[in-house]
């Protein structure tokens, strides 16, 4: 591991300077109430400090019936997280309308879930909370309700009234990765790749590396989309006619830029020496050597939003929601990484990515 | 790793009852002289027994000049190998006509070049050889002397006059993928991708892991081509039309099947103990997770010719040839593997896969 890659993650400060995270209730009939309980229940004694935004009455029952040893302490402000976080969860209470049964989504909770969302945000925006860590929620039982967001990110973006779509960051500890298509078949991707939107998603990365980071000369890797790099047009022109011009306008930028990369040889250990960030080309690409290197650990990280936001890389898991089974790594990364991410924009310079 | 993968290498053993393994020569500008000797000083008294058909003084005066300790006799027929093997390492006189400059292909070695792969074909194909490992060759170099053949492959299958085209399998210790398209732009593998294909290549394959790694009931995973698997035609129909009939097919055969898998999430830890072969639907979705998980380790196996091939899964890398730069784990394990196999035919039925 490179010296700029070990100097990713900050130290953690015995003692947090900086406000707690939130967390959001997601999906109540998904898997987030146990993984927030177990967040807790394994909480670190220098970790950073988090409150839920969240119905106390089904955490509550939630930890009772799975046996969880979580205390839950209601409290009407994140200020007080603080002092009640070693002892118990502080909930800021966010009340579903109706009860709630594992696995089966309900549309007629969907105002309270988005409400924790609003709610974290605000308290995001205004510095009471140092990030949002949101638990997954159900797009499907959203719409019923009438959501009119693709996801998450977007409606976090139309909160935030940021012009320009935030880009999704995959990290593990081995590798960071950020797809520049994302839902969408895999035909459409390829139609859709623009040298544009490699250089819009690159300049956001590479400021996001500086910034949230630490880095101080972020290097990023760029996918090629073709086998071995298309070996100069003989195996398809999307590098020579999209990406190579991508790569020289960030080159103009001044940013340390390599590729594109053939995809199969550049997540191998020594190469992933070369960079800290890869952008890759569509989705698989992404995550396949992403859960390849580390199936429960990866955390999605939103860059380009005003405000820190992580979570975890798994949807709500309705088929096991309930049940105690729901593996919180991911969770438990995300939160520690948003920790660490707010730090380092604590204690860096502010300015925006290359445009 | 479950009991049927570890049944998957038949223990060796400490005299090899079959015949040796033959070594070619592959481009003498290339890596393949100093990787088989490499192989050979690194030996192991219980491993297979191997000879090379090359050029003797070639690799004589490389073995001097990297100073790897590699004494050297000439044999006049394969079954002496074993008997000057413990000593040295036996190669059957292949001249070549011109002297060789590493990383410099000359086209005037071509026909030395492609003697050394007839040869170890012919001897393959009488049992004077029970497997061929071949090291790389530079296409470019022998098209110049008028190869026609797209690659290695194509060039064995003609010489065993098969019909079905050979199929690529690419294996390390963790994970074995067969690509159902491979050198073509990704476009174009979408494009092309059939139905047909997917069936003819996983009966090869299954019929493969039986005979040739010893499994007794082989579990194959059919990888699916989109992003979460399509969700239902969200995401692309591929799977819906060309990849679940094919699955249906194949359990209309009686072969374990289980897919199309969201091809993010099927080669972390867990999802690989369910299946014994992944068949992935183009190149990369194939080689980032093996080469992510194995970097040096993989090792290409041609399943479906009558004969046993196997070879390392990287080219001439003329670019550090003839420094001792080469890194031979692969080319080592394709010799282990090449053993493994015919040992497991030796002991095996025969029969052919479902048509």
């Amino acid at each position: 591991m490179s010296a700029a890659r070990r100097a990713a993650v900050p130290p953690i400060a015995p003692i947090a300077p900086i406000a707690p995270i939130a967390l959001t209730m997601g999906d109540p009939a998904g898997v987030g109430g146990e993984l927030t309980l177990m967040a807790w229940a394994r909480r670190k004694i220098s970790g950073p400090v988090f409150f839920a935004i969240d119905d106390t009455a089904r955490l509550s029952a939630l930890a009772r019936r799975l046996r969880i040893d979580v205390p839950i302490e209601t409290i009407a402000d994140p200020a007080q997280a603080s002092d009640v976080f070693p002892r118990a969860l502080p909930v800021l209470e966010n009340p579903l309308e109706h009860d709630v049964q594992p696995g089966r989504g309900d549309a007629r909770n969907a105002p309270s879930v988005i409400a924790s969302i609003r709610r974290a945000v605000d308290y995001a925006q205004s510095g009471a909370a140092c990030a949002i860590v949101t638990n997954p929620i159900h797009k499907g039982v959203l719409y019923q309700a009438g959501f009119t967001f693709p996801g998450h990110t977007e409606f976090l973006a139309d909160l935030a009234a940021i012009q320009t779509p935030p880009v999704m960051m995959l990290a593990c500890p081995q590798l960071r990765v950020v797809p520049v298509t994302v839902h969408v078949a895999l035909r459409t991707a390829i139609a859709t790749l623009k040298t544009e939107t490699i250089v819009t998603l690159s300049r956001i990365t590479e400021w996001a590396l500086r910034r949230d980071f630490g880095l101080s000369n972020p290097r990023l890797a760029i996918a090629a989309l073709n086998p071995h790099a298309g070996e100069d047009g003989a195996m398809g022109d999307e590098e020579n006619t999209i990406i190579r011009p991508a790569i020289e306008i960030l080159k103009g930028d001044g940013i340390a830029v390599s590729g594109p990369l053939p995809p199969d040889t550049m997540f191998g250990e020594e190469a992933r020496e070369g960079y800290d960030a890869a952008i890759c080309m569509y989705h698989d690409q992404a995550l396949i050597p992403l859960k390849t290197l580390d199936f429960h650990g990866g955390v999605n990280i939103t860059l380009g939003l005003p405000f820190v936001r992580t979570s975890p890389d798994h949807g709500t898991a309705f088929d096991i929601a309930g049940q105690g089974k729901a593996n919180p790594t991911s969770f438990i990364a995300a939160i520690d990484r948003a920790f660490a991410i707010a730090t380092n924009r604590a204690t860096t310079e502010g300015g925006g990515p290359t445009s």
